[in-house]
C-alpha cells in the first residue's frame, strides 16, 4: 500500500507530542527513531515545546553510547482545550488536557428549535459550568473547538444553512461565543471532528474513515494523518448521497438521501408508526433518546425494535460501501451518539457488506471498527482541533509558539 | 476557498514543463514569476530539461532592467508516450509529443471476451502500427501508459478482476506488453486517467472530479493538480457505488449499482427491449457503438431514444451529486467515448442536479463541463502519466533525468 502524499506534510510538532503522549517518557534518540525526523528538527521542537511548558525534562536514562539520555515528559495539566458537539438533537462538551485525556465531560440538549443566541448563551454557561467543576482556570483554555453540521464556513466560523431555523444561516457562530467565553472558538464538520477524535494530533499519520451517526449521519476522511478537506472542508457528507433516486425529496434538494431513510429521525419514525412500538418502548419525542430506547428494546429482543434497526444499519451498510468505494480506505470507524447502544449492530452489517460487495476487496481487506469513544468522538475531535491549529498556525522553527 | 493539502507536492519539473508547454516561448524570470518557485530552482530544472533536450534557447528578449532575458522553447518532437484506453468495450490509443499534442490516435476493438494474452499482442500491434503512421522511431517513446478498469495493482501492473474472463485476474499486464513493444508500461484506472488527461502535468494545480463513460462508468479526482489515490488508488469507481440499496445484484457484488442501472449495457439492453427501437437505430450488438446510435436517435428526436437516455442522464447525475456531496468539488468535467454524442444532455441534467441539491452549493458553485477530449481523455491520461512517472520517480536536483 502506498503511503498516502499527505503523510509528510503533518506538523512537526504535533508529531513530536503524539509520540509523548503515546510513550509518557522519552529521550529524543528515541524521538528520532519514532518520528524519522531529524535530531535537530527534534532538538528545536523540543525546545519550544519546554518553552511553552508542555514538556518537561524528568531526569537521565542510563544510555549504551556514554552521556545520559535526559528523559522528556509531557505536562498534562499545561493547558486545556474545550470541545463541543452540537447538532439539533445532542450536545455533548468534553474538556480536555495536554495528554489528550477527557478530564469533564457532559452531555446537554441539543439546539433543538431555539435561536442561536440562545443555544451559544445556554453552550457558554455549560462551558464555564465544566471548567469550574474541573477548577481549570480560563487562563489555562487554549480555546473551543465547536463541531456542528454543515455546510459551514469555517474560516468565517459561520453555518450556511438555515437549519434548524432561518436565523442560524450565517450567524456569527464562533465570534458569539468567543465574545461570551473570552477565549478563541473554531468550529469543525461533526463527522471531520469525530475522526480527528480518532485520530489524534496525527502523528500516527493513519488513514480511515468514520461514519458518524448523532442528530444526523455524516463522515469524515483522514488521509495520513490529516482530514480531506476538498475545496471548502463541506465533503464526505455521506448522510446526503442518494440510495434511492427517486426515493423521497429530502431538505437538502436531494431525493433518497441516506439520513432521510436511515438516520434518527427516519427510524424514530417508523418506530412510531408500528402499532403499540412506542408505548412498549415508552418513546417521548426527543428524537436521539428515542433512538436509544429503540436500541435498547432490539438488544432486548423487541422483534419490531429489532426489524427497524436492521433496515437503518443496511442502508447505512450500503452507504458505507459507498464510502469505501469512493475514497478506498481499509478502515472504518463508526462513532456519534446515535451508536452507544446500536454500535455493534450497524457495525456488523457495515463489515458484512464491505466484506461482500467493497469494490476493492480483492485489493485489501477493508476493517469495519467501533470507536474507542463511540459519543464522545466529534466532542473531542472539536477539542484535538483547537491544539492542531495552534501547532498548524505557524510551523516549527519559525518563532515562538504563541500560547495564550 | 484554501488551498488543498496536495498543492506544495507537485512536483517541479512537471510545473516548469507545464508553463513552458502553456507560453511556447519563455523566459527564466517569467518562469519564476509563473510559478512562485525560486530562481535557483528554476535555474536547476531548466538545465535538466536541457541536458535532456526537452528544452532548448531560442535567442533572447530586450529585458527592461539590464541583460537581456534568454528566452526557452519547448522541443515537442524530443520525445513521445504512448496512451491506450482498453476496456470490454472500447479501445483508444494515442501517441503524444512532448507539447501534449496527440500527433496519432485511432479507435481499436475492445478487449469483448478475449483472453488477456491475445488482446495485449493485437494492442502492441496496434501501437507499433500508429509509431509507424507517424514515423516515430520507438527510441523516442518514453513509455506507454494503459489507461484500463480496475480493481488493479499499479505498482505491479496487474489487473486484481477475472473480467471480461478468469485469466485476466493478475494477468502480467504491464510486463506482458512491455516485452512485445519494448518500452516500459505501466497501468492506470481509466476514469483517474482522463482526469489526469484533462488536467496534464499537474502544474495549473487545479482540482476538480471527471465523471467517465465508456464501456462502463468510473470517476476520478484530481486535487491540487495530483490525482486522489486513497489506500491502493482503487477508489471513486462511481459505477459501483448503490443508487437503489435494494436494486439488482451487480458482478461486484453490490446492489443497485449506478453502472449496472444507467451504464452503456443498461442503456443498450432497455433500447434492445423497446418495440421497435433496434430495428430503428439498426442496433448491431455493440455495445459502445451501439450506445451511440442510441444517442444519435435520441438527437435526431427519437422519443424512445430520448427517454431512455434521459434516464440514464438522471441516474448518473445523482451520482454526481454523490460524488460531489463526498469529495467536495466546484468543478466535474464529463468523459468518456460513450458522451461523444451524449455529451451535452448527461452534463446538463448533472448540471441541473448539482445546482438543485449539491450539499455546498451555498458554499460554493459547481460547475459541469464536458472535456475538449471527450473521446480520448483517458488514453490522453496513459500518455500524460509516462511523463508524469519519469519526474516523480527522481525530484529535481537529486541527480541527472533518465531518458530512454
Amino acid at each position: 500500500m502506498s503511503q498516502p502524499r499527505t503523510a509528510a506534510r503533518v506538523p512537526t510538532l504535533s508529531t513530536v507530542l503524539d509520540v509523548i503522549r503515546e510513550r509518557v517518557t522519552v529521550s529524543r534518540v528515541e524521538l528520532v527513531e519514532a518520528t524519522g525526523l531529524t535530531a535537530a528538527t527534534i532538538t528545536h521542537a523540543i525546545r519550544e515545546l519546554i518553552d511553552v511548558g508542555f514538556v518537561h525534562e524528568v531526569g537521565t536514562a542510563a544510555s549504551s553510547g556514554g552521556t545520559p539520555r535526559r528523559l522528556l515528559e509531557l505536562e498534562p495539566t499545561a493547558c486545556y482545550t474545550v470541545g463541543i458537539q452540537l447538532d439539533r438533537f445532542t450536545a455533548t462538551g468534553v474538556v480536555v488536557d495536554l495528554a489528550g485525556h477527557v478530564v469533564a465531560r457532559s452531555s446537554m440538549a441539543g439546539a433543538q428549535e431555539r435561536e442561536p443566541a440562545d443555544v451559544l448563551a445556554f453552550v457558554a454557561e455549560h462551558v464555564n459550568d465544566l471548567l469550574t467543576t474541573a477548577a481549570i482556570p480560563k487562563s489555562k483554555v487554549l480555546g473551543v473547538g465547536v463541531a456542528t453540521y454543515g455546510p459551514q464556513d469555517r474560516e468565517a466560523g459561520v453555518l450556511l444553512t438555515a437549519q434548524p431555523t432561518a436565523s442560524w444561516l450565517e450567524f456569527p457562530l464562533a465570534e458569539t461565543l468567543s465574545e461570551a467565553l473570552g477565549v478563541p472558538v473554531l468550529i469543525e464538520n461533526d463527522a471531520t471532528a469525530a475522526a480527528i477524535g480518532e485520530e489524534g494530533l496525527g502523528g500516527s499519520r493513519s488513514s480511515f474513515a468514520t461514519v458518524y451517526m448523532a442528530g444526523g449521519i455524516g463522515a469524515g476522511v483522514v488521509l495520513g494523518g490529516q482530514p480531506y478537506r476538498g475545496a471548502t472542508s463541506n465533503g464526505v457528507e455521506l448522510g446526503h448521497i442518494s440510495i434511492d433516486a427517486f426515493g423521497p425529496a429530502c431538505s437538502c434538494g436531494n431525493r433518497g438521501c441516506v439520513e432521510n431513510i436511515a438516520g434518527p429521525t427516519a427510524v424514530v419514525l417508523k418506530a412510531r408508526n408500528t402499532p403499540g412500538l412506542a408505548d412498549r418502548l415508552r418513546l417521548r419525542g426527543d428524537t436521539v433518546a428515542d433512538f436509544e430506547r429503540i436500541a435498547r428494546g432490539a438488544k432486548a429482543g423487541d422483534p419490531d425494535a429489532l426489524r427497524i434497526l436492521e433496515e437503518s444499519a443496511d442502508v447505512l451498510a450500503t452507504a458505507t460501501v459507498s464510502l469505501v468505494n469512493l475514497f478506498d480506505v481499509a478502515r472504518v470507524v463508526i462513532a456519534g451518539a446515535a451508536f452507544a447502544t446500536a454500535g455493534p449492530m450497524y457495525r456488523d452489517a457495515a463489515q458484512a457488506a464491505v466484506d461482500r460487495s467493497a469494490f476493492m476487496r480483492f485489493a485489501h481487506p477493508v476493517v469495519v471498527q467501533l470507536s474507542d469513544h463511540v459519543s464522545d468522538a466529534a466532542a473531542i475531535g472539536g477539542a484535538v482541533m483547537v491544539l492542531r491549529r495552534l501547532f498548524e498556525a505557524r510551523p516549527a522553527g519559525s518563532g515562538a509558539l504563541v500560547v495564550p
